[in-house]
Protein backbone atom coordinates (compact mmCIF):
# COMPACT_ATOMS: atom_id res chain seq x y z
CA UNK A 1 0.00 0.00 0.00
CA UNK A 2 1.08 3.61 -1.13
CA UNK A 3 -0.70 6.96 -0.50
CA UNK A 4 -2.38 6.72 -3.74
CA UNK A 5 -3.82 3.58 -2.74
CA UNK A 6 -4.89 4.61 0.69
CA UNK A 7 -6.66 7.28 -0.99
CA UNK A 8 -7.93 5.41 -3.67
CA UNK A 9 -9.76 2.91 -0.96
CA UNK A 10 -10.88 5.88 1.28
CA UNK A 11 -12.74 7.82 -1.73
CA UNK A 12 -14.70 4.17 -1.62
CA UNK A 13 -15.89 4.18 1.71
CA UNK A 14 -19.30 5.91 2.72
CA UNK A 15 -18.46 6.88 6.17
CA UNK A 16 -15.40 8.39 7.88
CA UNK A 17 -14.81 7.95 11.46
CA UNK A 18 -12.68 11.65 13.09
CA UNK A 19 -11.01 11.20 16.16
CA UNK A 20 -10.22 14.06 18.44
CA UNK A 21 -8.99 14.84 22.03
CA UNK A 22 -11.19 16.61 24.68
CA UNK A 23 -10.21 19.10 27.10
CA UNK A 24 -9.89 16.44 29.66
CA UNK A 25 -7.14 14.25 27.12
CA UNK A 26 -9.63 11.81 26.49
CA UNK A 27 -9.75 10.34 23.06
CA UNK A 28 -13.18 11.42 21.37
CA UNK A 29 -14.61 9.46 17.93
CA UNK A 30 -17.42 10.43 15.88
CA UNK A 31 -18.88 9.01 12.46
CA UNK A 32 -19.21 11.68 10.00
CA UNK A 33 -20.36 11.64 5.84
CA UNK A 34 -17.75 10.99 3.54
CA UNK A 35 -15.27 13.50 2.76
CA UNK A 36 -16.38 16.47 0.17
CA UNK A 37 -13.09 16.81 -1.62
CA UNK A 38 -9.33 15.07 -0.98
CA UNK A 39 -6.68 17.09 -2.69
CA UNK A 40 -3.15 15.51 -2.31
CA UNK A 41 -2.94 15.17 1.40
CA UNK A 42 -5.96 17.17 2.76
CA UNK A 43 -9.36 15.92 3.08
CA UNK A 44 -12.39 18.19 3.65
CA UNK A 45 -15.46 17.71 5.59
CA UNK A 46 -18.39 19.52 6.24
CA UNK A 47 -19.54 20.43 9.55
CA UNK A 48 -21.84 22.66 12.40
CA UNK A 49 -19.83 25.13 13.18
CA UNK A 50 -21.75 25.03 16.52
CA UNK A 51 -20.32 21.56 17.36
CA UNK A 52 -18.51 19.86 20.13
CA UNK A 53 -15.60 18.90 17.83
CA UNK A 54 -15.17 22.51 16.09
CA UNK A 55 -14.66 23.31 20.22
CA UNK A 56 -11.98 20.61 20.40
CA UNK A 57 -10.09 21.23 17.07
CA UNK A 58 -9.69 24.40 17.70
CA UNK A 59 -8.14 24.07 21.29
CA UNK A 60 -6.43 20.79 20.24
CA UNK A 61 -5.67 20.27 16.61
CA UNK A 62 -4.29 17.28 16.86
CA UNK A 63 -6.84 14.80 15.09
CA UNK A 64 -7.45 10.95 12.84
CA UNK A 65 -9.50 9.41 10.52
CA UNK A 66 -10.76 5.87 10.11
CA UNK A 67 -12.08 4.06 7.32
CA UNK A 68 -13.18 0.65 7.01
CA UNK A 69 -14.33 -1.89 4.78
CA UNK A 70 -15.26 -4.93 6.62
CA UNK A 71 -16.13 -7.65 3.17
CA UNK A 72 -17.34 -11.32 3.57
CA UNK A 73 -13.79 -12.67 3.80
CA UNK A 74 -11.40 -9.95 4.47
CA UNK A 75 -11.12 -6.92 6.54
CA UNK A 76 -9.50 -3.67 5.62
CA UNK A 77 -9.04 -0.47 7.77
CA UNK A 78 -6.66 2.52 7.58
CA UNK A 79 -6.55 5.12 10.38
CA UNK A 80 -4.26 8.45 8.89
CA UNK A 81 -2.61 10.42 11.76
CA UNK A 82 -2.90 14.28 11.21
CA UNK A 83 -3.88 18.07 12.25
CA UNK A 84 -6.91 19.14 11.76
CA UNK A 85 -8.05 22.99 10.30
CA UNK A 86 -11.24 24.40 11.35
CA UNK A 87 -12.00 26.31 8.20
CA UNK A 88 -14.55 29.73 8.35
CA UNK A 89 -13.39 31.82 5.59
CA UNK A 90 -15.57 32.40 2.86
CA UNK A 91 -13.48 31.46 -0.26
CA UNK A 92 -13.20 27.47 1.37
CA UNK A 93 -16.67 27.39 2.32
CA UNK A 94 -17.41 28.42 -1.32
CA UNK A 95 -15.49 25.92 -3.06
CA UNK A 96 -16.90 23.15 -0.72
CA UNK A 97 -20.72 24.13 -0.81
CA UNK A 98 -22.84 21.88 -2.52
CA UNK A 99 -26.41 23.07 -3.26
CA UNK A 100 -28.29 20.07 -1.15
CA UNK A 101 -26.47 21.38 1.98
CA UNK A 102 -29.00 23.96 2.39
CA UNK A 103 -31.22 21.06 3.95
CA UNK A 104 -29.06 21.43 6.58
CA UNK A 105 -28.00 24.96 6.73
CA UNK A 106 -31.09 26.88 5.76
CA UNK A 107 -29.10 30.36 5.34
CA UNK A 108 -27.33 28.61 2.33
CA UNK A 109 -23.60 29.38 2.25
CA UNK A 110 -23.07 31.55 4.36
CA UNK A 111 -24.99 30.13 7.00
CA UNK A 112 -22.69 30.44 9.99
CA UNK A 113 -23.24 27.42 11.27
CA UNK A 114 -21.89 25.89 7.93
CA UNK A 115 -17.93 25.40 8.12
CA UNK A 116 -15.43 23.16 6.27
CA UNK A 117 -13.24 20.91 8.39
CA UNK A 118 -9.62 20.51 6.65
CA UNK A 119 -7.50 17.12 7.70
CA UNK A 120 -4.49 17.22 6.90
CA UNK A 121 -2.27 13.88 6.60
CA UNK A 122 0.99 13.02 8.47
CA UNK A 123 1.04 8.98 8.23
CA UNK A 124 -1.33 6.10 8.04
CA UNK A 125 -1.41 2.73 9.21
CA UNK A 126 -3.08 0.21 7.10
CA UNK A 127 -4.74 -2.65 7.87
CA UNK A 128 -5.54 -5.67 6.28
CA UNK A 129 -6.80 -9.01 8.38
CA UNK A 130 -3.87 -9.64 11.14
CA UNK A 131 -1.72 -7.70 9.23
CA UNK A 132 -0.59 -4.27 9.30
CA UNK A 133 1.29 -1.44 6.84
CA UNK A 134 2.58 1.76 7.28
CA UNK A 135 2.27 4.17 4.54
CA UNK A 136 3.89 7.97 4.77
CA UNK A 137 2.33 10.48 2.95
CA UNK B 1 -31.88 6.68 26.15
CA UNK B 2 -30.56 5.63 29.75
CA UNK B 3 -27.66 4.02 30.67
CA UNK B 4 -29.45 0.34 29.85
CA UNK B 5 -30.59 1.54 26.31
CA UNK B 6 -27.13 1.87 25.60
CA UNK B 7 -25.76 -1.70 26.85
CA UNK B 8 -28.35 -2.64 24.90
CA UNK B 9 -27.78 -0.28 21.47
CA UNK B 10 -23.85 -1.51 21.80
CA UNK B 11 -24.57 -5.74 22.64
CA UNK B 12 -26.59 -5.65 19.04
CA UNK B 13 -23.60 -4.11 17.35
CA UNK B 14 -21.02 -6.20 15.23
CA UNK B 15 -17.95 -3.97 15.29
CA UNK B 16 -16.86 -1.72 18.37
CA UNK B 17 -14.40 0.91 17.34
CA UNK B 18 -11.03 1.93 19.93
CA UNK B 19 -9.90 5.01 20.65
CA UNK B 20 -6.54 5.98 22.31
CA UNK B 21 -3.83 8.50 22.67
CA UNK B 22 -0.46 7.90 21.32
CA UNK B 23 3.03 8.66 22.94
CA UNK B 24 2.81 12.13 20.31
CA UNK B 25 -0.85 13.05 21.69
CA UNK B 26 -2.48 12.32 18.52
CA UNK B 27 -5.85 10.21 18.68
CA UNK B 28 -5.91 6.73 17.19
CA UNK B 29 -8.77 4.88 16.09
CA UNK B 30 -8.88 1.24 15.23
CA UNK B 31 -11.38 -1.48 14.73
CA UNK B 32 -12.04 -4.41 17.24
CA UNK B 33 -14.43 -7.48 16.91
CA UNK B 34 -17.88 -6.75 19.48
CA UNK B 35 -17.36 -7.06 23.33
CA UNK B 36 -16.86 -10.48 24.71
CA UNK B 37 -18.45 -9.22 27.62
CA UNK B 38 -20.17 -6.76 29.36
CA UNK B 39 -20.57 -6.48 33.01
CA UNK B 40 -22.52 -3.07 34.68
CA UNK B 41 -20.17 -0.40 33.71
CA UNK B 42 -16.93 -2.50 32.11
CA UNK B 43 -17.00 -3.70 28.81
CA UNK B 44 -14.23 -6.60 27.98
CA UNK B 45 -12.15 -7.04 24.52
CA UNK B 46 -9.70 -9.62 23.89
CA UNK B 47 -6.47 -8.64 22.15
CA UNK B 48 -3.25 -9.33 20.88
CA UNK B 49 -0.31 -8.44 23.91
CA UNK B 50 2.03 -7.17 21.13
CA UNK B 51 -0.40 -4.88 19.10
CA UNK B 52 0.68 -1.37 19.54
CA UNK B 53 -2.65 -0.31 21.45
CA UNK B 54 -1.18 -2.24 24.32
CA UNK B 55 1.46 -0.35 24.85
CA UNK B 56 -0.98 3.23 24.23
CA UNK B 57 -2.93 1.98 26.49
CA UNK B 58 0.02 1.01 28.98
CA UNK B 59 0.98 4.27 29.15
CA UNK B 60 -2.12 6.31 29.11
CA UNK B 61 -5.41 4.92 29.79
CA UNK B 62 -7.53 7.40 28.43
CA UNK B 63 -10.26 5.79 26.00
CA UNK B 64 -13.22 6.01 24.05
CA UNK B 65 -15.82 3.40 22.77
CA UNK B 66 -17.48 4.22 20.00
CA UNK B 67 -20.36 2.04 18.20
CA UNK B 68 -22.71 3.02 15.16
CA UNK B 69 -25.98 1.45 13.03
CA UNK B 70 -26.35 3.56 10.25
CA UNK B 71 -30.15 2.49 9.01
CA UNK B 72 -32.43 2.98 6.13
CA UNK B 73 -33.68 6.17 7.89
CA UNK B 74 -31.53 6.48 10.60
CA UNK B 75 -28.36 6.86 11.62
CA UNK B 76 -27.44 5.88 15.32
CA UNK B 77 -24.02 6.32 17.16
CA UNK B 78 -22.66 6.46 20.69
CA UNK B 79 -19.58 7.37 21.97
CA UNK B 80 -18.20 6.40 25.10
CA UNK B 81 -15.48 8.30 27.22
CA UNK B 82 -13.44 5.86 29.96
CA UNK B 83 -10.66 3.79 31.55
CA UNK B 84 -8.85 0.84 29.60
CA UNK B 85 -7.13 -1.55 31.76
CA UNK B 86 -4.84 -4.49 30.35
CA UNK B 87 -5.76 -7.19 31.80
CA UNK B 88 -2.56 -9.84 31.69
CA UNK B 89 -3.86 -11.84 35.31
CA UNK B 90 -4.62 -15.47 34.25
CA UNK B 91 -7.75 -15.20 35.94
CA UNK B 92 -9.30 -12.60 33.98
CA UNK B 93 -8.05 -14.58 31.00
CA UNK B 94 -9.24 -18.03 31.56
CA UNK B 95 -12.99 -15.88 32.27
CA UNK B 96 -12.63 -14.35 29.30
CA UNK B 97 -11.36 -16.99 26.70
CA UNK B 98 -13.55 -18.82 24.39
CA UNK B 99 -12.48 -22.26 22.48
CA UNK B 100 -12.28 -20.69 19.14
CA UNK B 101 -9.79 -18.51 20.23
CA UNK B 102 -7.09 -20.88 19.65
CA UNK B 103 -7.45 -20.16 15.63
CA UNK B 104 -5.45 -16.73 17.10
CA UNK B 105 -3.37 -18.23 19.99
CA UNK B 106 -1.44 -21.20 19.05
CA UNK B 107 -0.56 -21.89 22.93
CA UNK B 108 -4.33 -21.70 23.79
CA UNK B 109 -5.37 -19.60 27.09
CA UNK B 110 -2.28 -19.02 28.96
CA UNK B 111 -0.73 -17.98 25.24
CA UNK B 112 1.71 -14.95 26.29
CA UNK B 113 0.35 -13.04 23.14
CA UNK B 114 -3.26 -13.53 24.20
CA UNK B 115 -4.48 -10.50 26.59
CA UNK B 116 -7.53 -9.36 27.57
CA UNK B 117 -8.70 -5.05 27.57
CA UNK B 118 -11.19 -4.29 29.83
CA UNK B 119 -12.63 -0.67 29.46
CA UNK B 120 -14.45 0.98 32.17
CA UNK B 121 -17.52 3.42 30.89
CA UNK B 122 -17.81 7.23 32.56
CA UNK B 123 -20.17 9.02 30.34
CA UNK B 124 -21.60 8.35 26.68
CA UNK B 125 -22.84 10.77 24.16
CA UNK B 126 -25.54 9.66 22.24
CA UNK B 127 -26.33 10.97 18.36
CA UNK B 128 -29.58 10.42 16.66
CA UNK B 129 -29.48 11.72 13.34
CA UNK B 130 -28.51 15.40 14.47
CA UNK B 131 -30.06 14.83 17.92
CA UNK B 132 -27.37 14.37 20.82
CA UNK B 133 -27.87 13.10 24.09
CA UNK B 134 -25.50 12.78 27.42
CA UNK B 135 -25.70 9.14 28.84
CA UNK B 136 -24.02 8.67 32.76
CA UNK B 137 -22.47 5.27 34.02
Amino acid sequence: MDKSNVIEFISKQKTAFIGSVNEDGFPVIRAMLAPRKIDNNDIYFTTNTSSNKIKQFTENDKSCLYFYKRGLFKYQGVCITGKMEVCLDQNTKNEIWRTGDKIYYKQGVTDPDYCVLKFTCISAEYYCDLKKETVSF
